[in-house]
């Protein structure tokens, strides 16, 4: 090994790095991932429901039917039968796309990431819901936009706020590129948009000649009767840039998202994927491919929904029985995330470190709001841990919670 | 379905997106992708090479062993296997680095990328090779790069073209942020910086405080009993970002490739990463890792070495045959490519169609300079046919060049 010598990196950064930070989930979980802790932090499904006997059978069938072609490179905007495969179930959820208005990325999060590179300029506008997915406010970040929320309530987007703030950035002379909201189970809140709420929204964009972009990675884990409607399948097809995933019911190591987008966009998109990482995996894609054909979605959406719902009414209880007056939190009718409000003027990234030692975790929620507020908050996810777990770390964090409150 | 509503895209594109461009590659195979014809087109390794019952093997083994782990996010940097495997891996080719010094990426064409955003703000100059790597320029161009080229000769680099290049941007005022090269088996030109260059691009570079970007896809590809010295072992560890990727070795479609770099650097594309695509695909890692682990690598390096040595010879045979005097062309001693030169005034890209019609394809030249020329040159893949094909194209293609020279 060499002689190490001083260099100047920050001098050498673009603007855009030199603005990076880990994020502050990362920060915190040095301090939570520890064994034998209860942890309600994670943002994953649990794999117990992932389908690995499933996966097996059809990676056999893959590699015995294709061979090498499944290790070859493959097309940027995704394998041709995969796009098609995905037009039919877009179209299933009321959403159908011409050919040139889909492209899979790998995971929702380049969805994003390209979304913002193609649209921000550095300063450019974004509205985000307050709070909103940190993964997506980083990617923004990342792409130098400026950063503004708008109040979300327990049915929707706040709309006057909506036309307060884009009035507000447009009166300085910015340009506001887009708003992005994650209308159904939102991560980290568990709330959702009403389906009026959700016209209402489609109307104020469309007066502010505002593209909407609609993050839907939890749409298919409903817990009561029916789905809800997608924002894209109740708008034109200029309107509403739509991304979700397969991670949540199928597996999210298959890096495998799309985008169901106008045909100028997508094409945009397609430039700056082929320069972002040429392709996808392969064989992530053909196993994709395999299930939508295979009918394996709609046998794991039937599956897991009562999964996790069951473990929705075991943290809703035990929280009932555990808080003390004066916390409230969300009642999610799908997804993974509860929003915990503590008193205001309690701050839950104060309380953790006692959380921790009580042997429970969470993650803090003033990380998800991009304009300050919400110290307050944390999220709660019940997808890790199985029920008696779940009323054990519920029992936990009341204790702690009383003990700041009493 | 519903109305359409023209929205005018370009502005509200970002100005990296309104710079951004379908490559000149993907506009030619419209022309060249047609059935029957010998094709020197493709920038792929061939399927004939992947191991794919050892991929079989090595599936049913992950499953087995590891289950539904296999399926769930991994980390952002990589799997924490996989990164000590790929540390080994660099040591054994003289690049020690430490844990902080080593990233997975989705291709190498992720690293580009990354390195391209931590670096580069719009204007930055990144100086590049002529002719140089059109995935690695396109990453620059969506960066906002300026770039400009140095002369590549026989055995490397020009380094009195370097240093005026460098002056000239410097002297301008313009910030030169690295110098991008692959300095082994070059795609496109087959071109090898000779290790007595190497050592002189590292001092010029030293003098010139400016980092090198080492890109090193083709470097396991020798023909020669030994490989070529990366530059990242002959250099100190802040002086050189190294890339390379197990696309060419094991297959392109497992997205799987590595950064070495300064911690500090490294530090910033992890936090870049994050954001691009949260990380990898578990299975495409993990393949990877058991590869490395049972000695597939060096296995693959045995076979595939005179397997595309011998097609190298056919078709350096071939053209000597079959070219007229006037026609030049490179003689690699690894990779996957042949750079022949047409006669000053006779057009690369006029002769595709002629080409085309006489039933073989080629790339076209001009495309991977950067700042003009090349015109008269095209890249020429052994990778694709077989020994009779070779012989054949060239046949044809020797034919369509003699009618225009004759």
């Amino acid at each position: 090994m060499t002689e190490k010598v001083a260099t100047n990196w920050e001098q050498r950064f673009s603007s855009a790095a030199r603005g990076m930070r880990f994020s502050a989930i990362r920060r915190m979980s040095a301090l939570i991932e520890k064994p034998g802790i209860i942890s309600f932090a994670p943002g994953q499904p649990s794999p117990d429901t992932f389908p690995v006997d499933r996966f097996r059978a059809i990676l056999e069938d893959i590699l015995a039917r294709e061979g090498a072609a499944s290790f070859q490179y493959i097309l940027t905007r995704g394998l041709a039968p995969l796009l098609s495969a995905v037009r039919d179930y877009a179209a299933a959820k009321g959403m159908a796309a011409a050919a040139e208005e889909v492209l899979i990325t790998e995971g929702s999060q380049q969805g994003l990431d390209l979304v913002a590179r193609v649209l921000i300029d550095p300063g450019d506008v974004v509205l985000v819901e307050r709070p909103s997915y940190i993964g997506a406010t980083s990617a923004f970040r990342a792409a130098q936009a400026r950063m503004v929320g708008v109040r979300l309530g327990p049915d929707g987007l706040d709309l006057d706020h909506l036309r307060d703030r884009h009035g507000a950035e447009t009166a300085a002379g910015r340009r506001v590129k887009f708003l992005y909201v994650t209308p159904s189970f939102q991560n980290p809140s568990g709330i959702s948009h009403s389906p009026a709420s959700r016209r209402a929204l489609l109307e104020a964009a469309r007066e502010l000649d505002l593209l909407v972009v609609e993050d839907d990675p939890y749409g298919d884990l409903y817990f009561e009767a029916e789905p809800l409607p997608t924002l894209r399948s109740m708008a034109r097809e200029t309107e509403v840039v739509y991304l979700s995933s397969f991670s949540k019911i199928l597996a999210p190591g298959l890096r495998t998202a799309f985008v169901l987008g106008p045909e100028e966009l997508l094409a945009k998109i397609e430039i700056a994927k082929q320069s972002a990482n040429l392709c996808g995996s392969s064989l992530d894609q053909r196993i994709i491919l395999a299930c939508l054909r295979g009918g394996l979605i709609e046998e794991q959406k039937a599956r897991i929904r009562p999964y996790y719902r069951a473990k929705r009414d075991v943290m809703l209880e035990a929280l009932a029985k555990e808080m003390p007056s004066g916390v409230s939190w969300t009642r999610p009718r799908g997804g993974l995330f509860v929003w915990l409000t503590l008193p205001e003027g309690l701050d839950a990234a104060a309380l953790l470190e006692a959380a921790v030692a009580e042997g429970v975790a969470y993650v803090t929620g003033a990380p998800f709001y991009v304009d300050g507020g919400g110290e307050n908050t944390m999220r709660l996810t019940f997808a890790k841990e199985d029920a008696p777990t779940i009323e054990e770390g519920v029992r936990r964090l009341g204790r702690v919670v009383r003990g700041r409150i009493g």
